[in-house]
């Protein structure tokens, strides 16, 4: 694997595979890298030719009240780790030939950019899809790998590539967890173990609901109490928000209908730690005639 | 020459023109087209294997109070032009299709946008720096050309293409004048005869300013006054800004320096009609050196 850190030397390379008729997959993250990250190398790998991981901590994508500074970093952990998985380019660039000194661009994406996490941290998703635009071109790739633990950043993603007319396939692949469920997700590492322990009432939660959904409930808010009243069993865990909404678009509705995705998205703080999750579940349509009879 | 209306087949066409090996030049335009745009065509042809020329007057950057409904269009005229002009390729999309209705994303540029066209018309760059991205991504191009009649909007375009790190060429070609001095425009035609004639003191009085630099002139405001004063000398002229500026990042100084680059920008109306027009100056070297002494 090959380390490469300005964006010009890694768009020549790009360039060259390209010429080639080499496919390339990216796979973006801020490092410190964990299972979740490493299933998406693998993934990638299996679909293109060329795998480039990016390790860039985005500050733009930080609040300056965030964990921005103290956001954990381990490049060399990560360079061995990317090695192993296959990875052909690991692209680290500095923060300044990303965002040089008479840097003036920003990009905003409206609509699911607003609510839920964009709600909690206004300036953030504008922030990833500004870095994701420059990775997408400076890597040139033909498909791009995100993990469906940041639902919301997938849906801003797809609505980058279609806005803009990106000439991009996207890949969403499944929550990678711990053996107690718990999200994998660098900031993990915040935690103590007792903590992760703890924290693993996230992923219960959300089988809760999933259970509450398969014997019938459709109302959103009883599948949000559902995931509520299961997290506020850990005392710890601080809510910020707990939402059920289709998962196309996000939006709400009194009552989900057959047949109709939903995702439901839940952020909380364990202690001072903030911890996302979701799961994406089809409200059934069987059981729902028959409910309705 | 073959006319694509949706942006997902001229994608597919142009990757698979990519595929082939062949380097791709667009040249976007809003149609009604002059030799300007012809020239740009021709010049296309010279630098890549395929030329995509793009017609699309873009709703996005006309404020509400300008010339969108009325600019002038004439879509056979523009595909006889292109098809004798050796453009391989006439885009040109609906609204609809570049803008539908779920469209929520925005660019915006800073610095060089703020300024003169920018004052003068605030939300003009941003829609072009979109369109013009959007265009670049469809088209897949690997040139894009341009006319420097535009010059703020090539700056505009330069900086879109650095701060995306878009992997695309630009060729920025001089302004073609009609035969009394007079830029081509397509907003030429909403002039008279007359107006035409009238409308070559904007020409002469860049002429007069060259003509002053020089002599040794090197002072900004006096730059700027023969400019003036020359336009004045037609009263059907109403000046909107005369600005003398370093060329590089439109930046002002009281005096310039020899070897400095400037560009004189002139944006005014012919009665109704808004004309814009610039030309770019070295500022002498050896001249100022023996002025100074």
């Amino acid at each position: 694997m090959k380390v490469i850190t300005t964006p010009e030397e890694m768009q020549a390379i790009s360039q060259q595979n390209k010429f080639e008729g080499k496919k390339i997959a990216v796979v973006p993250t801020m490092g410190f890298l964990h299972n979740g990250h490493l299933t998406l190398v693998k993934k990638a790998k299996e679909v293109a030719d060329i795998v480039i991981t990016t390790l860039f901590v985005n500050p733009k994508q930080f609040a300056p009240n965030e964990d921005f500074e103290r956001y954990p970093r381990d490049f060399e952990r990560d360079k061995k780790l990317l090695t192993e998985s296959g990875c052909d380019y690991l692209f680290s660039p500095d923060i300044s030939s990303i965002y040089p000194i008479d840097f003036a661009t920003s990009i905003s994406i409206g609509g699911v950019t607003k609510v839920f996490e964009g709600e909690s941290r206004p300036t953030h998703f504008d922030g990833v899809a500004l870095v994701v635009l420059k990775l997408f071109n400076i890597t040139l790739a033909d498909i791009g790998l995100f993990g469906q633990k940041d639902y919301q950043q997938t849906l801003v993603i797809k609505k980058l590539v279609k806005d803009l007319n990106l000439n991009i396939k996207l890949l969403i692949t499944p929550t990678v967890r711990e053996a107690n469920g718990l999200a994998m997700s660098s900031r993990n590492r915040y935690l103590t173990d007792e903590e992760k322990n703890k924290a693993s009432i996230i992923f219960l939660s959300l089988e809760e609901a999933k259970n509450a959904i398969a014997h019938g409930e459709r109302r959103r808010k009883m599948i949000n109490s559902v995931v509520i009243s299961t997290l506020r069993s850990v005392p710890e865990i601080k809510i910020d928000y707990v939402a059920t909404v289709k998962s196309e678009n996000l939006e709400l509705a009194d009552e989900f209908l057959p047949g109709e995705e939903v995702v439901i998205l839940i952020a909380c703080f364990m202690n001072q730690t903030r911890l996302i999750d979701n799961t994406i579940i089809k409200i059934p349509t069987a059981f729902t005639e028959n409910f309705i009879e």
